[in-house]
């Protein structure tokens, strides 16, 4: 087979070149196909990621990667939701949202990811719900939205099968960091899987995938901008993932955080003020009238309405109010505590995310940390920073993950931007 | 097996940073080996290709390539010379200097490689001579040159199989135009083929794989930095490739020219400049002193000694004097001429390259073209540009490989420079 455009290909994207619409389609095709193997899509991806990417340039790869596989479609005329989050520490946003914007009448379609390193997955989470099942298969996924407003399920391996292949490959080329190569992988699952409108949630910090908050602020421009050409409606959110963001971390204590806060037992400010702020932007991408937003989604939490989505979601995925009911923190606990007086001025987010999920993996998915001492937290030596669930928990290991100093660091914002659609034009870049 | 080694590197030669040596031997060890496949690498070279190599990193996977396979030794005390061509459309020079610095006293052990694209290759010439071999194997290439003092033959499989491997992939993946992938495959080979001593010949120009003189001279410095580190005395030679260097173009009619121009019958001027050069510095970095090396060259050509030693390596080589007699280009002949008056501004070196390729292939070795008018001739409509041996020639696409203009274009150096190892304490890059 001869290959000589895509050798012309890789030696113009090498130059600094932009590859057009119908190479981008050709290359993506073939490597779906077998036809073309992993040899020169790595160089491509190596490439891209050194030299950037033009913005028609990922809206072909998008498109060429949505072709590869099934497109969900949901009927009833209403705007489907879908959210997405760029990966954190103790991030039980998905599980809070889904149900809450479903209860302010917004259908919820929700494709998640399992735990990437030191980041939680979603759907380990939903699954340490004893019952519950995210394997839905395309027609169930689509029938629940149609019926109870809202589902979570793992992408089925026949939505977008180019980009698993591709992340793999990118995964062991060292080209996961790359904004184009990101943005059409996150993008092409959401137009794949239905989603009429999307929210973003694009991490900024030493806990997430983008470190710094301007490598995190053009990947939330190029998400939005890259959704608006597919004539979806978006918001991209920049957040702090410098600490772990809710209490719990941990794939079965986050579920238990969820139910608590969706019940109105107990609610992180932190984990609150993120969700409200993910709700905010998904209800608005939605349709609903900005000023009838924040009422709605009060009254859907005060009211009951988000909690018994919840239970609604998780009886039709396969699991039981009573099992709902009975999910609890491992019962072995532990405390890790501050050697020195102070103030905490750093959590190592990568470090909890990795301590949680090797007590998980010896101890189950009930076992995992909480933490109590936030950034900005005077402590006393002795005083406790973080609970430990599991009898293989190294409290040392945990308190070494904090940072005791003499004086606090300068608040952060949670929220750093909101990217919308409709700003789109002020944009510069 | 565990890569993360590997994609730590990935990632840092993707940001811009230089790789150690321990790393640049693992990933070679491990790609010759099979136990890292073609995408880490394809990647490793593109971003190569992009960021570039420092050079301790060329050095360093030039060694680790070196270990990959066999290396030659010469006996005898004496400094074995190689000599490389980066490639180019009528390039006989290797034919004649090999004999000719041999019967000066300096023993040439020459490794060649096929013809690449549109340029031609050493060995096609010399095995269009009936009954010459060159696949002579690493005992019987040592001996030749030890007994008659030079030998030309093909590289073994066993000579650096990682740079066999590593080409494959690059010619594929778009990175083969990187001047320390380059230089790494280039010395690797010379080294292992046991030479003492190397001259390199790199072509610049619209018929060379180097397309400007800044790269072909900055890869002449790449090289011979890269030798001396090794221990190798060197010359690279920057040479004009915008129109063919000989006349003959085309496998056997090049040996013809070879022939022809050792024994004295014929000898085209610009082949014979670039045949000087090349063998004063293959005399020089063999040992010679600077005052005797013209006398003693001027001295084998004409009293024979030169021819005599090119018809011992050629029956060394498997043929006969009789056959080395009778080779003659192809009885069929045509002319190509000029279609209006004026002067030769440019002749397209590298469609003549694939011309005289398309005719070998169709009616045999002894086939080619014989270029009559030079850049800067003065020709009448009518006027012979090119003789065409073979019957499948079509004199009008030769003639259309001559551009015919109205002004001489400016007259250019054959030998743009010559980068000599004692000059590189001077150079700046």
């Amino acid at each position: 087979m001869n290959q000589g455009w895509l050798r012309r290909a890789l030696a113009a994207k090498r130059d600094g070149d932009a590859l057009d619409d119908g190479t981008w389609h050709r290359i993506i095709a073939g490597y779906a196909a077998g036809e073309i193997d992993d040899a020169p899509v790595a160089a491509l991806a190596m490439a891209c990621a050194i030299r950037g990417m033009a913005p028609d340039e990922i809206s072909a790869l998008t498109d060429a990667m949505v072709r590869s596989g099934d497109v969900l479609r949901f009927g009833g005329g209403r705007t489907v939701v879908d959210k997405h989050s760029s990966g954190g520490v103790g991030d039980t946003v998905s599980l809070i949202v889904v149900p809450l914007v479903a209860a302010c009448g917004v259908p919820v379609a929700k494709l998640s990811g399992r735990a990437l390193g030191h980041t939680g997955g979603t759907l380990d989470k939903l699954e340490a719900i004893p019952g519950v099942r995210t394997d839905l298969g395309n027609d169930a996924f689509v029938a629940q939205v149609e019926s109870i407003g809202c589902a979570i399920a793992a992408q089925s391996e026949r939505l977008v099968p180019a980009d698993k292949k591709l992340y793999k490959l990118r995964d062991r080329t060292g080209t996961v960091p790359s904004t184009g190569l990101i943005a059409a992988s996150i993008v092409s699952k959401k137009i794949a899987g239905g989603a009429g409108a999307i929210v973003f949630d694009v991490k900024a910090g030493s806990g997430a995938f983008m470190r710094t908050l301007a490598d995190a602020t053009a990947l939330a421009r190029t998400l939005v901008r890259l959704a608006a050409g597919f004539g979806r409606r978006s918001s991209a959110l920049v957040s702090d993932m410098e600490e772990p963001l809710g209490a719990a971390v941990g794939s079965g204590i986050e579920a238990v955080e969820a139910r608590d806060f969706l019940r109105g037992d107990d609610r992180d400010p932190r984990l609150a003020e993120a969700a409200f702020a993910v709700a905010h932007e998904m209800l608005r991408v939605g349709g609903v009238d900005e000023r009838e937003i924040e009422p709605r989604a009060l009254d859907a939490l005060q009211s009951g309405a988000a909690y018994e989505r919840f239970a609604q979601l998780v009886e039709a995925q396969g699991g039981t109010r009573a099992a709902l009911d009975a999910i609890a923190p491992h019962p072995h606990r532990a405390t890790a505590v501050a050697a020195s007086d102070g103030v905490v001025t750093a959590i190592d987010a990568a470090a909890i995310g990795e301590l949680a999920r090797d007590l998980t993996a010896a101890d189950g998915p009930f076992a995992g940390l909480r933490i109590v001492a936030r950034v900005g937290t005077p402590v006393r030596a002795g005083d406790v920073l973080a609970e430990c669930a599991g009898p293989s928990a190294s409290p040392q290991a945990v308190a070494r993950a904090f940072t005791v100093g003499t004086h606090a660091p300068p608040p952060r914002k949670l929220i750093e931007t909101v990217v919308r659609d409709a700003d789109l034009a002020t944009l510069v870049n």
